[in-house]
């Protein structure tokens, strides 16, 4: 049943109710590589705007040879419930033929596993060998140690914290903000019209200073002007820039070309909801239940998610693995852009991992 | 001239040209306090969003007994060129009675220190004991060293750098874009219509991220939801907030109601063209000529201006006074809230630049 030659395999997950209490109709994409043997499945979860091909956004660290290895293992990535690449999310059609827009309900990233859960009961997948994720990615990692424990033998959360900080709320906010006020975004519905392509932008712009280190940025554009524009000129004028902003007018452009706005919006409010406390006793009785062995990689630079987030995260999780940290100007992004460093840690983890199932030991709870 | 018992002055400076060479009629609104006893006089810079009552928005360090005290200087602060509290600015009536509005001229951190040069000519002021600023004040603080050395004592530079970086020109970028997308900005035209608020406070949510550390914020917010209201509904509602959603929209509410979108793009127009490096040779020639005796001071925990910028200024300043850093989890504002580092800090640089002048050091080029 499952699809282990890379093509995009889109899966009727059938009635899903969310956390909220929303039912839906959904349907979720997965690529795998890799053949499947039962026990051998290494989930990997992508980053908010991220899609389920893993081999192209995480080229260096899966394939034959590579930290995960196809050859032994079989990788499989799904599309986020609620995003924009094959799974079922707002720009999706109903059964009138009409897109889901404002009336996609509210989802979190409990939903997201839950999703992505039910995908696997569809696939007959019933254990993972390792869930792996960075970002959004390593918030559902985190929830899956917790929301099914039996079914993870070990997890890798990277460049993630335990919820979501006042700050990335406030962050992520001002990004839904600038896409709600855009004219086009008609409450969200504006599926059969021109979409909100320039709040989309302006989200992104925001986001990616996010992600990027500060150092990083400033070593590539400095105070320099954008050939042929002059920042200094004696009046104001937006089309004569410095060439860090020509950067990030190309970012945003690049993301309107490939994303939703609508499921921009959806999967940036889950991480407002990320909190791991959530109907479980609070923060530390979560962190403390997790009794899958996990590892935690966090990088040195990030604005988002600063290191001490992992550093809170690896003091409190009930089974810790292993901590890791990525050095690097480049901030958030660095687990997708500092390959040689990565692959050494899922190395390292893979290695931990098959330790821990060959041993057999009795973890859980 | 000079009056000296606080109340806001309005003195125009006649004809001002700008460094981009556009010629304007311009006005300086100043406040002073404390006897002017001709050599006497520190000069504080007040921060984007400032004004010149120094005595409000400093009060712990400014007045009788204090740091900065008016029993001994007299201590003076304008409003800066571009303003929107008594000097000309975008939102100032030209002769024809209508407001400048996009015909204001961008400007830059010189044209801000060279006005207020020209004002202290007028008033009859020749040199300053010390120039004191944080952030946009701070940037004005560095260039009087660099533009008007023979007129000043000691300089005190807090939480800024020797020249924008590009993350600071990307963030300031995107508020600036928030203003604009507003419908209601009209290309900098809107004085006799509704003013842009909607823009402005978006300008101003993203702007608080980066004035506060998140460390801070997540403190006093963390994922705590607004009193009355649900933001984990099944659907998504801007209504439903989270209780740091509800402060950020207050920060941006009370910005609209006491500063001018046209002057908030102005100002931070004239942050993203600091660079005290331009026309002086380059970044490292620029502050190894700076003869006039300057302390450093930054915040920890600024992501603003990081405190590596400020390390940055101390290495290269060619007189360095002192350093200092102020430990917060506030964040770039800590120069506004940490009333007793301040104290101290200031203090020491008084005494300091006290010890400059009475050594009689020759220190001038």
């Amino acid at each position: 049943m499952l699809v282990t030659n890379g093509t995009p395999q889109s899966v009727s997950i059938g009635e899903f109710t969310t956390e909220a209490g929303v039912t839906i109709d959904a349907s979720i994409t997965y690529q795998a590589w890799g053949d499947f043997r039962g026990s051998n499945v290494i989930l990997v979860e992508h980053a908010l705007t991220g899609d389920s091909n893993a081999v192209e956004w995480w080229g260096d660290v899966i394939g034959p040879g590579k930290a995960l290895d196809t050859d032994h293992f079989c990788v499989v990535c799904t599309n986020v419930l609620g995003g924009c690449k094959g799974s079922t999310g707002p720009s999706s059609l109903r059964s009138d033929g009409t897109a889901w827009g404002s009336r996609f309900p509210a989802i979190s990233i409990r939903d997201q596993v839950n999703a992505e859960a039910a995908l696997l009961d569809v696939l007959g997948i019933s254990r993972l060998h390792a869930v792996v994720g960075g970002s959004m990615g390593g918030a559902r990692t985190l929830e899956w140690t917790l929301l099914y424990p039996a079914r993870v033998d070990a997890a890798c959360v990277i460049a993630v914290s335990a919820r979501a900080s006042a700050w990335q709320i406030g962050i992520q906010t001002a990004q839904i903000s600038a896409i709600e006020r855009d004219p086009n975004w008609q409450g969200g519905d504006y599926y059969d019209a021109a979409p909100p392509t320039a709040g989309l932008a302006a989200a992104r712009r925001i986001a990616h200073l996010t992600y990027r280190g500060e150092l990083e940025i400033d070593e590539r554009f400095g105070t320099t002007a954008q050939r042929g524009e002059n920042p200094l000129g004696p009046y104001r004028d937006p089309n004569q820039r410095f060439a860090v902003q020509s950067y990030l007018d190309h970012q945003g452009l690049k993301l309107t070309e490939r994303f939703d706005a609508g499921s921009y919006v959806a999967l940036t409010e889950s991480l407002n909801r990320h909190d791991i406390g959530r109907d479980r006793g609070g923060l530390n009785k979560a962190l403390a239940a997790i009794q899958v062995p996990t590892m935690i990689v966090g990088v040195d630079t990030d604005i988002l998610y600063p290191y001490h987030q992992q550093e809170h995260l690896s003091r409190n999780v009930g089974n810790l693995l292993a901590m890791a940290k990525i050095s690097s100007p480049v901030g958030h992004d660095a687990f997708l852009t500092e390959s040689r460093q990565m692959d050494r840690i899922l190395r390292h983890f893979i290695e931990l991992a098959d330790g821990v199932r060959d041993a057999g030991i009795e973890y859980h709870l």
